[in-house]
């Protein structure tokens, strides 16, 4: 049994690392590539290394009514793009898949955080949130789902066991992001050129990146109140790759890292993309893979709790845990398509 | 039908790899795997990538009687351990494919290009050079198979089409060689540490790198007759990639671009792991993948020939091309465990 | 009117960078410079781009009786060793500049944050600390002076304004530092190597790195009062580079961004190595160079202040900022070797 | 006593280069920068390494009439605007260095190798090719130069002694070119993207880089003959840094590694910029210098000749070289403003 499949913003990093999956992938067929800036070159012009898996896809442009006749769709196109054309989409394709923010926050809050108001706000509440570690019974249910961000997918699980318990207080939570290059998309700009990027680390988007509403909100589903994080990314030079590190007060007596590393095993316990481990987690141990590596601390000193996770942001941060969520759409087996070992050097 | 082989040399570069690749091949299973350096420990705690794909693998100290039981071992030892090894190796097991350089020549050159003389010059005859693209058949009928270097395999796929039709002189080329870091292999050295090694380039090995007489030799073999190269290597700063820039004077009247890349698709029709096109490769092109990508020219001015190939050397310049070879000797489809796509941005 | 100087550990990053500032700097001539590993060559040989500006300089073997006649010493060796040779050493020369961590913290914390208890605890009052922004007056009246760590002189930059005023409160302070790659010295480690660290980042030193107890104790002087800090460092890949990014609850209403900023315009107005501004600084602004570039920014959503500083380790993080603290021993102007515009890009 | 001179293209790498080597230059004044995407931003906004050095200077739109007043203009313009403008700007300035091709070639070569014909032939003539070691006194007596390419700088240093006194061939040569990224320009596009440049290396502008023209009409000069070079260009994954490496035949019987290198060494005897040596240069040993670091090979197995340099690309392969040639011009020190020791780490 098989199942079509288009991929739309195909010429992107995102849109790469989905093709290059569904390759391998034993019940989804890719039918459809589509790109904006490529249109009528081939899979394999732009992404060389695919050509020999794709030896006759061509990308073509955009057109909701080309989704016609695909069993679902993955939306990987720039921010604010999915939610204009919404509506022509889903009366298309019965399965959407964005990998882009716009379906993740209620319509207040993200006018709060974007520039412009929300173009769909009714399609809002039809969208699960993927994260299938917390919510996977949510999204198997749902033919709409907002795939996380990818900082927000690393800071979700690095922070989830201890709120569910209770183990930290829910506000001055601090985050600190690191993101390889690949996480600002392949659009030209000045701070994307390897001149600029390599030896230099770069913080950016200071108090005001749209992935802190998201990570509360994910976070407060799990808490079951309110959360506040302080979040601040970075640039690092690498391809791929983001580590979280999250600081919080304890909010118990009596924690230990034996037993926050124990609540972890447990708290992902048969979960077959979350490594628990005391050692802090490199995010090479995770490149091209849909796996996030974890560890945890509790400082005495500080009765605070340190809380990592390492990811790929093209893997679990974006493609991968974009093809674990249609698998949970379409029935199938989660890991279907995502069990190949990736580089360990 | 399944094989058990051994991997010796598991906390190396190429040993990583195999173990990477093998993680995934249908037919043959990781039964034993050896380290110098890291005895006692698991395959996962010295590369985190694999911990979930070889849960409980120990490595082991290496020892030949150690390897009775396998049906074929790979030997990812440092140059000049094989062959002290060999007499021992092959009682113990019926296959073994050779990463390292030991028997790859014939006694008298390689004692020549190193300093110490051939341990054990009667398996040399034994041993077939394992590069399939050009010869298949005397691999599928060998038990020992001698893998070719990573500069090697790059440098004769380039140049075997021309010297096979007679289209360059066989002496007087020149092959300038491009090695990211794992090239160099996991051992400690100053030359090795990322500041050293990062933004520069280093040429070494100048004038007496082992791969020439070995490129020499295979392609020798191609082109009836005796071969001469003038090889220079580089470090560049990457961790993987192989590119060769190979120049020969043209050697018939008539040649062009079109007409040498029409005798380049024809010489490698077929082949599933050679990629022959317009544009120059780069090496990302073939990361982590064991495919070759081969551009030519020629150029009137000069009435030279141009040609470039790309490999990531743990790939088809190493681990890939040895599995390629154990599933030519094993009787096993030629492209099994190689198939997955790999990382295209 | 011209010093003589030594660099002890010259074949280290620090040790170069320092004897590369001294080259050019108009009063200290480097008379002597010493090395464990690579005694008995030249300067020239171990660094091949100095080789023009000490033709003749040899490296010889430390021992304190070689440092006679000079007028300073700066020691650039590994943790541990300056302490034990402490006593020695001041007999043979009169000004010192340790570039190390022995003698930056008192006897009891060092004892509780490092293996073994400090071998000359007599010497510890007699050393200054180097950071001249805030202790130039204390500096230029010593003649030992204990050179600041590297994400300690970023880490107490960045924070000390606030602390100076009362901004923040002085417990639960969050800095998550950045460190290239020299920072781990020169010594071979397989956490060093390129393989191993391009493409990755790495948190380690999880809750006990040597760096925190000094950055506390340094704040606590400005603070006036005990000062608590959880730092957790990270390994990037890039070669030179610190940056720290620094969090803290608010302890004044009526803060901004704006206000933020203008404290530290006035705080450190007239200082020739910092400057702060309200661009977001990359470790690049500071390459090569002494300087240290700052910003700091207001939320009101969590009532906290984010302060962010990027340093050169090798220059205002060890080489840059022991050569300024020379310079105020001497007597000299405290810019002297160190006005050289460094890389744009 | 100082010059006034002008940046002409302030806000590309050659540009930046220029600045941060004459806010140290004792001589020249920085009186003009101009830039065509970044009018009305100041030098310290657009690179803020170089704000404490150039507290004031605005980037100014470039308009020939705009020199006037100025001693000395550098042009780092894109290829090809020169010499649409050189009539106008030699009407406003005395003195002109451009570091572009536009003057580098005779009109009928030019024409040869470019898309369109010269714009100015009547000029050519008037440039004097700027290679200080080669053409020294023709540079100092002309008033408008040619800065030498990149490449062609290190191809010409590296072949000239060999050419000089006819041990090689002056056909068949082999010119293979490793470039860091900033060789390409500021300008966007997706090949110089940090994901698409790391991580692999690139050949590129086969058989038809305009630099072979103009190194083999410089190693003509020196030969007094003519030179024909294959000449192939490779990205490398770092920011600055050129390698070539050179292979030729032998033309004289009694060759050897040790005759060749007493060669070099009396041929740049004296020479500043210049560095022969036994042991394969690293680019790194040039980084941010002026210098080109050689060194050279006999084959007696290829009866060839093996020479490789190292340079930056935005030293000696431009903005360095730049200011050789102002020197030169204007009567001062040939090594005033480059005398400062570069990084060594």
């Amino acid at each position: 049994m098989s199942f079509r499949v288009g991929v739309v913003g195909a010429s992107g990093y995102s849109g790469a690392e989905l093709l290059r999956l569904l390759a391998g992938h034993p019940a989804l067929e890719v039918a459809l590539a589509t790109s904006q800036s490529h249109v009528g070159r081939s899979v394999g012009e732009v992404w060389p290394a695919l050509a020999p898996y794709y030896p006759a896809l061509p990308l073509t442009r955009f057109e909701p009514v080309g989704l016609c006749g695909l069993d679902l769709v993955f939306l990987a196109l720039p921010h604010g793009e999915s939610h204009c054309a919404i509506a022509a989409i889903t009366e298309a394709v019965p399965r959407v898949v964005d990998l882009g923010s716009d379906f993740r926050l209620p319509a207040d809050v993200y006018g709060a955080w974007n520039e412009t108001p929300h173009a769909a706000p009714g399609y809002l509440a039809k969208f699960s949130y993927g994260l299938p570690e917390l919510f996977r019974d949510d999204i198997a249910g749902h033919d709409l789902v907002a795939n996380p961000g990818c900082y927000a997918t690393a800071a979700i699980l690095a922070l989830a066991p201890l709120l569910q318990h209770g183990a930290i207080e829910p506000t001055g939570i601090v985050i600190n992001g690191l993101s390889g290059l690949s996480g600002r998309g392949r659009g030209l700009s000045t701070e994307s050129l390897f001149v600029e990027a390599a030896e230099s680390v770069t913080p950016y988007g200071l108090l005001n990146h749209r992935h802190t509403p998201e990570i509360e909100q994910a976070l407060g589903r799990v808490a079951d109140g309110s959360v506040q994080v302080l979040f601040t990314p970075h640039l690092v030079p690498m391809k791929r790759g983001i580590l979280v590190t999250c600081t919080a007060k304890a909010a118990k007596p009596g924690l230990s890292t034996e037993s926050l590393l124990a609540l972890y095993q447990s708290s992902y316990a048969g979960e077959p993309f979350v490594s628990v481990g005391c050692q802090p987690p490199s995010t090479a141990w995770t490149y091209g893979s849909n796996r996030a590596a974890i560890t945890v601390r509790y400082d005495p000193r500080a009765d605070s709790v340190l809380a990592i996770a390492a990811i790929d942001n093209l893997g679990k941060g974006a493609a991968g845990q974009a093809i674990q969520n249609a698998n949970l759409m379409l029935g199938l087996a989660e890991t279907s398509g995502l069990t190949h070992c990736e580089l360990a050097a």
